[in-house]
């Protein structure tokens, strides 16, 4: 790296800081800028920076957002009665993805993980309860992840709502749509069988 | 992505165009960089700005360099009598990083590619011929890579080179150090066999 110019040394430290970047294709990247065109180098420098000026939390569901409140939180074609729970906003941008529903959000921006040290206190927990008491929700589908943090997260949440006059729903797991039954793993195809439905 | 803000979406399409990342990496890069604390943010954007303004080819081999002339072409301490030809920049960090060479290099800056329409002219093939008349150099090892346009490169240069008045090389191709004999493809055997030295 050291038989580089400053200037590409730069640029290559700066890259393999980000997560899955090794040295190699921090290279491999910054060799793609030196012959790109200096406008997308521009572009892609410029919108980094505004990255953080730009980017806020909504004060309604906690996304990212632009504005105050964010795209889905103002939109009142959606259904204000439905809020969905998940972890971070990535999650909430692949239920996006999918179409399959059309209800709020509320981004909890974490994972309880007392092994990280993450404790109730430093998700948006108590948030979400002044908003269920607040609004009209009937329903709130935790759509945690399946993993170890994401369930007992889930359980957390439900002992805390099950006092207050709403339903509550966990997404359903199982076998992944057209997966191959013999590499799902034994965990999955146990609750596959369990949560089995009559046709 | 459109369910992110656009300062967001803005990042994650920039990123995307960079070679080997798809949206899904494009997405999480810039999730980390929205956490990540905002001098480094700072630092990585305006290392790409400085990029493209101080970056600049050296104006005796070709390699990228900050100065008029690179650091290996203004060493005095480098092998003024040996000159190795390669590719790219990268190639020649690659064998710097060897540290089994202490001569001179000439930067192509490409392969000659009939099907891309890279014909010797897009090549810095004529710098190269001036070069070794003018200069007191008494052998060209010929490094580029050994693929199909790497090595119809080595044989034009070959062609071409014969008539002056130096020594040529080619750097040797065979089974590579630490590589196990089954993982090796029969191309390269055939070629260790045909190169085998006594001992």
């Amino acid at each position: 790296m050291n038989h580089y110019p400053k200037s590409i040394v730069n640029v290559i430290r700066n890259f393999s800081r980000l997560p899955g970047i090794g040295e190699k294709t921090a290279e491999r990247l910054t060799m793609h800028l030196l012959r790109a065109p200096a406008t997308e180098v521009k572009m892609l420098a410029q919108s980094i920076l505004e990255l953080k000026e730009k980017s806020r939390l909504c004060g309604r569901c906690f996304a990212m957002s632009d504005k105050e409140v964010c795209r889905i939180c103002s939109d009142p074609s959606r259904n204000q009665e439905l809020l969905c729970i998940v972890e971070q906003p990535t999650d909430m941008a692949a239920l996006e993805r999918s179409g399959a529903y059309n209800g709020l959000y509320h981004i909890l921006q974490g994972v309880l993980s007392p092994m990280d040290g993450i404790g109730p206190d430093d998700l948006r927990i108590q948030e979400l309860l002044s908003k269920v008491k607040k609004e009209k929700i009937k329903e709130i589908i935790i759509a945690t992840s399946t993993n170890v943090e994401g369930e007992s997260t889930a359980s957390y949440l439900i002992n805390l709502l099950a006092k207050l006059p709403v339903r509550i729903s966990r997404i359903a797991s199982g076998v992944p749509v057209g997966g191959d039954l013999k590499y799902v793993d034994q965990v999955t195809l146990k609750r596959a069988m369990e949560s089995r439905y009559d046709i």
